[in-house]
């Protein structure tokens, strides 16, 4: 089982991810979780240019293909080896907000990201993407002043984020999931097995 | 003009960027040199996770997508903005290089390789690339025992990348030319300057 939950920055995602591997390892499951840009060391490499090195200039694609370039490398050493050893994946983010932020939000090709995360990824996608939405003020509110190069992007552009979103779900129903994550840490985790149990993707073990 | 001198570590493609610069000077051009990956603060970056640290295990495909990226990068930086103002490029290596390490020597398939490249550069190619060719005991006698990550891999890869390198020229004549470079670094440079005279590439400007 693989499980990618996302949306976007100050939604509460890793604290989610943290739940959700806690109740399916209560549950029987062995867990990996990981964070899309990162969890490895060249991922976590490519993360520091991409989010904390402010000084450089970085072109759309180029940013684009930085992520592409993590999440092969995640998905070849961690990804991969824990789904063929039986085990779940629980991951804080993964193509589909490759997607969103370079194309819905930057305005790159939709369709040409998805067929460069095919080749990046070999193919290899999640079971189930719950995005996890608020309004952008609540959102905005959550993050406070302390923002990363990607977070530190204007209202519409995170307007348009949160529209791509919203449009992939309404794409592919079966594989993305809008989950209403106004309520608190316990409520919205509640809401998140509940979604994962109904599709009869989580069983005792 | 975009002219790419390309062709296996070792053959002097650096030297002969710096001489076909410096007539193309003499020419009356105004010209810009690169390098790929490099030629950015991003592509150095770059070029750094991929060609010195040795301890970082990377995915092939990870590997193909940072080369993707610091090219992006390199062509809205340098390239653009250097053929939008009138000036000749001249780049040791570009994409073609990037499909036959890691298409014909790494394995992975050469036509989606084309077409990330074409995605991530805005379809901008050279006008004509040139292979610096030798017989690989020519480059590796040249190279000696310092080399880097992609440098030290085994005598098949190189093989297979030199027969990537004839393949493409094979099907892409009026792009890629493949030149004997076995002569000394003068008898090289004569040839190139031969190469594009003859297809009417260099004027008196």
């Amino acid at each position: 089982m693989f499980i990618v939950l996302d949306g976007a920055d100050g939604v509460g995602k890793s604290t989610q991810v943290g739940l959700l591997a806690d109740w399916l390892r209560s549950l029987g499951y062995q867990v990996v979780t990981c964070r899309d840009p990162g969890s490895t060391p060249l991922g976590e490499a490519i993360r520091g240019l991409l989010l904390d090195r402010h000084d450089l200039h970085m072109a759309l694609k180029a940013e684009m293909l930085l992520y592409m370039a993590a999440r092969a490398q995640m998905v070849e050493e961690v990804i991969h080896p824990a789904l063929a050893a039986g085990k779940a994946v629980v991951s804080d983010r993964y193509l589909l907000a490759n997607v969103v932020y370079q194309g819905y939000g930057g305005g790159l090709d939709v369709d040409t990201l998805w067929e460069i995360g095919r080749a990046a990824t070999g193919g290899l996608g999640p079971d189930l993407t719950i995005v996890l939405d608020v309004p952008p003020e609540v959102a905005s509110a959550r993050l406070g002043s302390k923002r990363d190069r990607i977070e530190a992007r204007d209202r519409d552009f995170h307007a348009r984020v949160r529209q791509g979103f919203l449009e992939e779900a309404r794409r592919s129903p079966d594989q993305i999931v809008v989950l209403d994550s106004t309520g608190t840490v316990e409520q919205v985790q509640q809401q998140i097995q509940e979604i994962l149990r109904r599709r009869g993707l989580v069983r005792p073990v």
